[in-house]
């Protein structure tokens, strides 16, 4: 059937209004992509987690049956809109909870921290020196007295302004020069980047655009990607956000996706999906802080390091198999253009280096945000992504690691588990009369939980004794255990109002388990290597995306840290995007990284002779040698 | 009428029997030119320089009437390509003055010099390190006791062989790098370039290619634009090839092709124009030496600043208006694609630096080649064009001036001139009994003169007194003088089996005399500027394409260069060339043509007070002023 016949049907999204024609038999998630209109989605479309709801006022659909929608919410109208094709005009109400605010816990007090780099550069140890900037310069036109050549004219205005030895300048940019330097009076703007010890006069622009200079950060994780856009003129970030990463359809963790691309040479979809993610969350900013995509002039990306190669379509095949090395470490900067980031045309794209195939660029960005290698005494820093990787170190050695921790303290693999967002539980407790007192962001009605809130749960439950030492359910303890679908599972919130109950089940349980044993076993093959006892640590630092709040106490007290003073233990946040910014605003950040790139020495736990003994032993709550949690003895006491 | 049903002819070319299919009324020139055959044309197929004839065998053709074609030749069907449009099938004979070795004379000793470079680096004062590198690198594949990774690996192996402080690495050849190693065992060859102080990984193959690397210098003309082609795995020059630049159509002068330019907003007109006759000269080279475009990795540029301009399509326009500046003095090196140039699609292009709008990087490869920059005493070099550049110095100082002489010596302008190819009289005497000898290139029948012949002719006819001291034929003295169609012309060859007649006329004389005079009036004002007498000169060094051979001291009789001893005086060829592929061949080079260029104090003639004055002065032969040429005495005694 030729396309031009199929009928186009309006489909209205309420609350924005915002509307767009597509044609009959398109999802409604595919109309909200079309439209601009945000909904999350974790399978990208595949109909399996249940994240897309939106909520049908008018018109005609068919969808697919499916079990992730409770009897009442199809009474309500609600919908998978990933399962449901438009049949008729419609129109349709997104839910609140997939409001693009969503992302903007993940920056928290980092974000705040990073304001203050804003002519206070001793805060983070770097004077503000950006990887782009914009200057503006006044030249004296050229004149029968002074016939210097345009090209070389600028190149010395630009050497007035700026140390630049080496000036690189790209054909299309040379062949506008001279046109637009008369035209302006010889007043322009240039956009000079730093690209590998040259300076690349990116950009030239007529009269003075120097407050209009943005960048974004990037944080390529393996489940969640985040974004930050940073106002180059004054350093500060000004506004965040955050998406689930649509390669998660292909797989949870990063190697599933790399058999999942090489078996079905889908190289080129991982990148668009990753890509798409990018320019989502570039979109929504700039959409937002009314930024024009002209006005962002450099992109710094951190990750893991398959992310990065998914992302650049370098070949990441051989991450997963031996010898297990990256394509390339450290990654020239390019234009962004040619990975398919839509910021300036001519911008450019940075990528921290990385240290090994599964140590990658965030855990670099980790250690300059935490200044680990600057430090005299020995520091602890462990950052709990879909992996959980590891680092010791103080300014004269660096010793990494990685560990497949998966995705649980992430919010994906949990039943109830979702990125820090609106709604979602950070803190709960269980009071001592049995009660459960919980704090979700942004203080709604929880739609579901965050790291932070199942770290408290998985702590608490094992505080309150309702799961034991291996983390199994106590059948007989509490009457808010029941028989799920997935077995055994414990109610923290009861169904109301239309709202769904929130449960943990014991796949949830074992999920964190396998999480914080994967990075305790991690931190000891560490520790053992180095000799390094617990007493020797003089700081102990969390990174991920837990949520802006976390109670490091319960870290230690389900032995994902090691059993050291609180006042010891600090919760950096995101320090991937953190350490992306760093390095934005800093050219020396960035020389520094690469330092700490080359200086890192990386364990490689699969091939390591007790990483399998510690992680088993590391399975139990705490540990099975209570002798390493001392402050663990009451808890214990209790079991 | 519809295209597709345009009848279509088939033209036969002999001897080569190279055939082509065109439209009715295409012109021969049009299908010798998509048939890669090669014919000789000034004007760009504007009918007025009659350079393109050819010889119809069989076939219809419509021509329009001209009289650049003499009744003989008329008879034996000689007919010019871009006048005579195509009525039928057709098989025409190229006559053998259009063959392609017609350009090999240009190179002559300067090649010859050149070879010596190859293991003999003080010859030339430098060592062989080429702009462009072949490496054949032999890497240990990645284990697991060695991750690094495959673009760091390759960075470490490339700085084994080479001192390569900033490598960069384009993103495609990035995105390759990984499956190629691993395809090839971590044995590939890279090719290397330097970019403006850094080097970058331009290309890389499977295997060792080492053995395959070409380069190509051009030398942009006004009026002629020279190739050669160049082995950079022995830096042997292996052929040559030159032109008529078919820009000549806009204007004899680059001042008229500017305005041309801008009256017409012809400037991707102009670009297309010089582009196409650099892609022919390098189809021609490499065709002829079984060479693959793919091999040629870099391109090496010299010219006036107005070609370079045109050739880059950067804005000219001040070159002709005040304040008379370029707009790129110094370019950087760019992809040679994207200025059009076919040689590898990522080889690079540099241009060698120029002075000021009128004194280009040609002047700047004279001063080089010749190392007047690097001599105690001081010297003269004098680059005979389209215009006529001087430069006076030493390693301390060096001055320089540009007089518009036009190409006269060139064999533009003047009636039966041409570029020194074969049957190109490049010699001649009038003997005692007045009769005429004279030598051709190849030692064929002459169908004209080329520079060095032109100056002979004008020396010979002043010192036979068949011309007086301003030029003008003394009417009464010789049977060969003749009422031509244009004035007054002296038979110097006559016509003979179909061969036309060679003379020259009065018109010719005046426009040799005064490209003579421009050049000496050039060389009065930087001498008197820098107080420096004839007698102060250690060397005088002729540059130009007027052959292989030329007698210097004609250049003193006529009084185009300053009387001194003749063993002072060397003619040194297309010193541009030169240049151009000493750069080629050493980074050193490059690195000294730039301070050339920045160090050379421009005299601005048109605005110099004595200048006009100078030139008046030199219209006579050798000078209003003998006193400045002694030894011109015996000739002066003659008048």
């Amino acid at each position: 059937m030729p396309q031009a016949k199929m009928k186009k049907f309006t489909i209205r999204f309420e609350p924005s209004g915002l509307k767009t024609d597509v044609p009959a038999g398109t999802t409604l998630l595919e109309a909200a992509h079309k439209t601009g209109v945000y909904l999350s989605s974790i399978c990208g479309g595949d109909g399996y987690c249940g994240k897309c709801k939106i909520i049908v006022n008018e018109g005609q659909f068919q969808s697919r049956p499916t079990t992730l929608l409770t009897p009442q919410e199809t009474r309500e109208n609600i919908v998978l809109a990933c399962q449901s094709k438009v049949l008729s005009d419609m129109t349709v109400t997104v839910p609140k909870w997939h409001s693009l605010d969503v992302g903007q816990i993940l920056t928290g007090d980092d974000a705040k921290r990073f304001r203050n780099l804003k002519g206070e550069a001793e805060v983070v140890g770097f004077e503000l020196d950006p990887l782009i900037q914009k200057l503006y310069l006044e030249m004296t036109p050229p004149s029968l007295s002074d016939h210097t050549a345009d090209h070389e004219r600028l190149y010395l205005a630009i050497r007035q302004k700026n140390d630049a030895p080496i000036i690189q300048m790209g054909f299309r940019v040379l062949q506008r020069l001279s046109p637009l330097l008369q035209s302006s009076d010889y007043k322009v703007t240039v956009t000079v980047g730093r690209r590998g010890g040259t300076t690349e006069v990116v950009e030239i622009e007529s009269g003075n655009h120097c407050r209009r200079n943005f960048a974004i950060a990037i944080d390529l994780g393996t489940t969640t990607v985040v974004a930050h856009l940073i106002d180059l003129t004054n350093a500060t970030t000004i506004d965040t956000e955050a998406t689930y990463n649509s390669q998660i359809s292909f797989g949870e963790d990063y190697i599933r996706r790399i058999i999942y691309a090489e078996e079905n040479d889908a190289f080129d979809e991982l990148q668009n999906r990753i890509v798409h993610d990018v320019n989502d969350l570039l979109m929504t900013l700039a959409v937002r802080q009314k930024v024009d995509l002209q006005d962002i002039t450099a992109c710094v990306c951190t990750g893991n390091t398959a992310m990065v190669h998914f992302l650049l379509k370098l070949d990441p095949t051989r991450i997963r198999r031996e010898p297990y090395i990256a394509s390339a470490g450290f990654i020239p900067p390019i234009r962004a253009a040619e990975a398919g980031i839509q910021i300036n045309k001519r911008g450019l794209l940075f990528c921290l280096p990385s240290v090994a195939a599964y140590v990658g660029s965030d855990i670099v960005a980790g250690v300059l945000t935490t200044q680990l290698y600057a430090k005299e005494g020995i520091s602890l820093f462990a950052d709990i992504g879909t992996n959980g990787e590891v680092v010791l170190g103080n300014k004269d050695w660096l010793v990494c690691a990685s560990s497949s921790a998966g995705p649980a303290f992430e919010g994906s693999g949990v039943k109830h588990g979702m990125r820090a967002g609106a709604g979602a539980i950070e803190r709960l407790a269980i009071l001592e009369d049995g009660s459960i007192e919980l704090k979700t962001i942004g203080d709604t009605h929880p739609t579901g939980i965050c790291g932070s809130g199942l770290l408290d749960t998985l702590a608490e439950l094992y505080k309150n004794r309702i799961i034991d030492r291996m983390g199994r359910f106590r059948i007989d303890c509490d009457s808010r255990l029941t028989e799920g679908q997935e077995g055994l599972q414990f109610q923290l919130v009861p169904a109301k109002e239309g709202h769904q109950e929130i449960v943990i089940t014991q796949a949830d349980i074992n999920n964190l388990i396998r999480s914080k044993a994967g990075v305790f076993a991690a931190i000891r093959v560490l520790m053992d290597a180095t000799q390094t006892k617990s007493e020797d640590l003089d700081a102990v630092y969390l990174a991920g995306g837990f949520g802006n709040f976390l109670n490091t106490s319960q870290a230690v007290v389900v032995g994902m840290l090691p059993d050291v003073p609180l006042e010891k233990i600090h919760f950096v946040g995101n320090t991937s995007i953190a350490g992306a910014k760093t390095v934005m605003l800093s050219q020396k950040a960035l020389d520094i990284s690469e330092e700490i790139a080359k200086s890192m020495t990386y364990f490689d736990l699969m091939s390591h002779p007790t990483y399998m003994e510690e992680f088993i032993r590391a399975k139990f709550l705490p540990h099975t040698d209570l002798s390493l949690f001392p402050s663990a003895g009451l808890v214990d006491s209790l079991q």
